[in-house]
């Protein structure tokens, strides 16, 4: 038995097994809690282990699948390793795996996409079923035998208390000065014994930094020494670097009009290269002392932080590259104070979000021009990775920006298209559409208004004239002359693509 | 000068004039707020004189329009009138009146459909643009000179702060006995100087009774002796019946599995016939001491409370029959103590309405398989009413009911379609599906398990294995497995009835 001395509690040595022997205590058919969110602070050892005992089984033609519920996406040694073994039953909230991915597109996986802010609630309320198994990644146990989280929170509070049987991993390769820097709110409850959430800044702390947990119920606690996925960030395009300058304008404005203060409202972003664009942006851009008040801390908000220009992030979890992530190791003294990481819960609540008036930023697969946004789903049936937070932030906060460039997969694919094939943002919930073209105030407008805005400023030149066509007919033979569509012809550019893999005519 | 005994100010006396008179203070291209919302406390001489007078100057050649914000709908003396004048330009947030409808339609009138809670904020931040004028119906006038707000509070607290100059509508057709009912909070702020709204029971008074008003800004002062709109309901047919019975079944689930107490949460309700009918079933059903936070009281909530099964209601308009308002106004006094009606803004809070954990039950026009709602937008570009306060409660409540019969038009329409043709709540936010054929409960799955129950449980025989048919061939031949979709057919169905008038193939 090691001496680790992240393990600072007797009972929690007592349950110190290796992964495989952890995995041998799930059973088929088992619902299992895991933490993990955009690829930080998930297990890495025990799915791996129970994704090879699945294949084991499987090869000796015993059915086992389980269902997975976690915080958002995780890595490939948890999502990846249990969907190759075709382990995995039942999936919420979020997946970004590739191979999951796969596997919910052929139909093999059942994949519940969630609003982020809910899945705590819906599981306290029953309506998700029952949790058997909880599979946690800490950065240690206290004295005290408390939970020092790790590089995420997400749902783990959530799991920690629903679930029957805990398995902890304990991670050395997080940073010890993690701890602190978690906030851990204790005060949610179910209705009708729900209360005003203390929060009105983005740095106010309204928990404690520890989880607390039933020793009872701990079946085992795996040791590991291993990085979070870190995917690495591509450098700013010349595309991703025209989205920041026309969002820094159209802030610069609010600033200006005096809705806004010069440091802003807090900051959400989604993940990705052309958030971490906005970000670069925002470090030259004439604001001080910003906030964020997101999901996700990534690359380009430490560098924010770094330059002074970002005062603090309060997320669930980290988001950063490879080589970010070993010079936040090195570096957590400095950023652990500018730094507060809670329940995705608390990070993504409406009545937070609303409250702080969040900017909100997030990324679409396609717009119609009408400004209703499909986020999720490719060609209507397709899922990419899931809605995630971004309807608990644009639909509370003080603006909804959703931005893209203006074209993908060589100009083949319009993200500007006469109606999306899926919606998951509505109108309503869709305050800006900025691409490389430009931007799409539109605020207070008719949908007629909007389209107008939407075709001229954001929709690339190669699309445009055939968008505003679309239009010009549709105004003249729609059903209806709120929103003009021709239903024999509003899906048809997605036609086109699955059957020439292009948007454009011939 | 009259000696109305409801103007207890003498500076408010002085400003008395005739519709006519005050209609001669508003300019063309004005920007107006009046009070109303769902037919009830609506400003109705001046908006009547407003629309002769843009007649005349039709008629001698000039033009005149003016923009309309409301709380929600109003009645033919407002949105009628002015529509019928072609005096409208621009409308928000919400409108049912048929004229105006024609106008959207037409392409003649723009139109911004709105999340009702989102009204007051938007204006607020600035981003509808400058209130010139407020035009509010109220039931009297205060010995301080305060306002007695009318049978619907909306967006009139807003209005009057916004607006550099205020005509006032002063109706002793509303009882007296409203003087007391209203709970107006003056706590709203922007970001970042928002703090926790102190309401965690419907039953709690958070502000005053009277609206404060700046003297100065009041231009003129109406008479006025009209009823509010008060449309009448039918009495519940056995497809209304049908799906109150299923929600019925629901909510005893639910309290019978322990997830909610035998009073219920508090129930928000959209309006119409069909939630008439759950009103009416709800007064049979075993629950006890029920509460309702919802947006408007019907003539079911009336007798709801007069049976003793709902203990109060909190709402922000009246929305009753021609009958049940003579009703309310010889009963004010048994009933005031147990209304309370608050701004839109706070009626529909998402922060209160999650916190609360509202059973929201509210109306469509079409689902689709998959559980993406359409309730706005018929054949998906001709506007019914607008999305209203319906957005406020699906994403937040404790659960999202939404109702409807199974088919419309005689059966040539059918509720459950392949793809909605628009999407205003998307699957996440929609739990629950009831028709009179059956309930879907939709709470924790995935789409295909969705479209499973919602085609065997909801859908009219008649389109029943229609529907399974395209599902069984789009997951043999959709883009994407994870909510499998035939690009050339999903709108087939809408565009056979725009051809044909029928769904139903020949």
């Amino acid at each position: 038995m090691s001496h680790n001395p992240r393990l600072r509690h007797p009972k929690f040595r007592e349950k110190l097994m290796s992964a495989e022997d952890a995995a041998m205590l799930i059973a088929p058919g088992a619902v299992i809690g895991m933490s993990g969110f955009t690829g930080s602070g998930y297990p890495k050892a025990v799915p791996q282990a129970l994704a090879k005992r699945i294949e084991d089984e499987h090869a000796a033609g015993r059915p086992f699948k389980v269902s997975i519920w976690t915080g958002a996406s995780t890595g490939p040694e948890l999502d990846g390793a249990l969907a190759k073994a075709d382990g995995i039953e039942f999936r919420l909230p979020y997946n970004s795996d590739p191979i999951a991915r796969e596997r919910i597109n052929s139909g093999q996986m059942q994949y519940f996409d969630m609003h982020l802010s809910q899945v705590a609630p819906m599981a306290w309320m029953g309506f998700l079923g029952k949790l058997d198994t909880a599979v946690i990644e800490i950065s240690g146990v206290t004295e005290d035998g408390a939970l020092i989280p790790s590089s995420s929170i997400g749902n783990n509070k959530t799991w920690l208390e629903q679930a029957d049987k805990i398995i902890l991993e304990v991670n050395r390769w997080q940073s010890d000065a993690l701890d602190g820097m978690h906030d851990i709110y204790y005060g949610t409850a179910l209705p009708p014994h729900r209360v005003p959430i203390p929060l009105i800044k983005p740095d106010d702390r309204i928990g404690q930094a520890h989880f607390n947990v039933d020793p009872d119920k701990i079946v085992a606690v795996v040791e590991t020494d291993g990085p979070d996925r870190n995917a690495p960030f591509s450098p700013p395009d010349a595309v991703a670097e025209a989205i920041a300058a026309h969002i820094i304008d159209f802030l610069e404005n609010e600033v200006k009009q005096g809705r806004i203060p010069r440091g802003l409202l807090p900051l959400q972003s989604g993940v990705g290269n052309v958030p971490n664009a906005v970000m670069a942006g925002l470090i030259e851009a004439p604001f001080d002392q910003m906030t964020a008040f997101t999901e996700v801390i990534q690359d380009g908000m430490l560098d924010m932080i770094e330059a002074g220009s970002l005062r603090m992030a309060s997320a669930t979890a980290f988001s950063l590259s490879p080589e970010k992530a070993e010079y936040f190791n090195d570096n957590a003294q400095f950023f652990r104070d500018k730094l507060i990481m809670r329940p995705q819960e608390i990070s993504n609540h409406p009545e937070l979000v609303r409250r702080l008036g969040c900017i909100a930023m997030n990324g679409l697969i396609e717009a119609d021009i009408y400004g209703n946004v499909n986020s999720t789903q490719v060609m209507g049936s397709r899922i990419q990775n899931g809605i995630g937070g971004s309807g608990d932030f644009a639909r509370n906060g003080y603006v909804s920006i959703f931005m893209t460039p203006s074209v993908a997969k060589g100009g083949k694919i319009s993200a500007i298209v006469p109606m999306a094939a899926h919606v998951d943002h509505i109108a309503q919930d869709v305050q800006v559409i900025v691409t490389e073209q430009g931007l799409a105030d539109l605020r207070g407008l008719s949908p007629r208004q909007r389209a107008e805005k939407i075709i001229t400023n954001c929709a690339h030149p190669a699309y445009r004239d055939m968008l505003r066509d679309y239009y010009e007919r549709a105004k003249k033979g729609s059903f209806g002359g709120h929103a003009p569509n021709l239903l024999g012809e509003a899906l048809s550019w997605h036609e086109r693509f699955v059957q020439s893999r292009s948007m454009l005519p011939d």
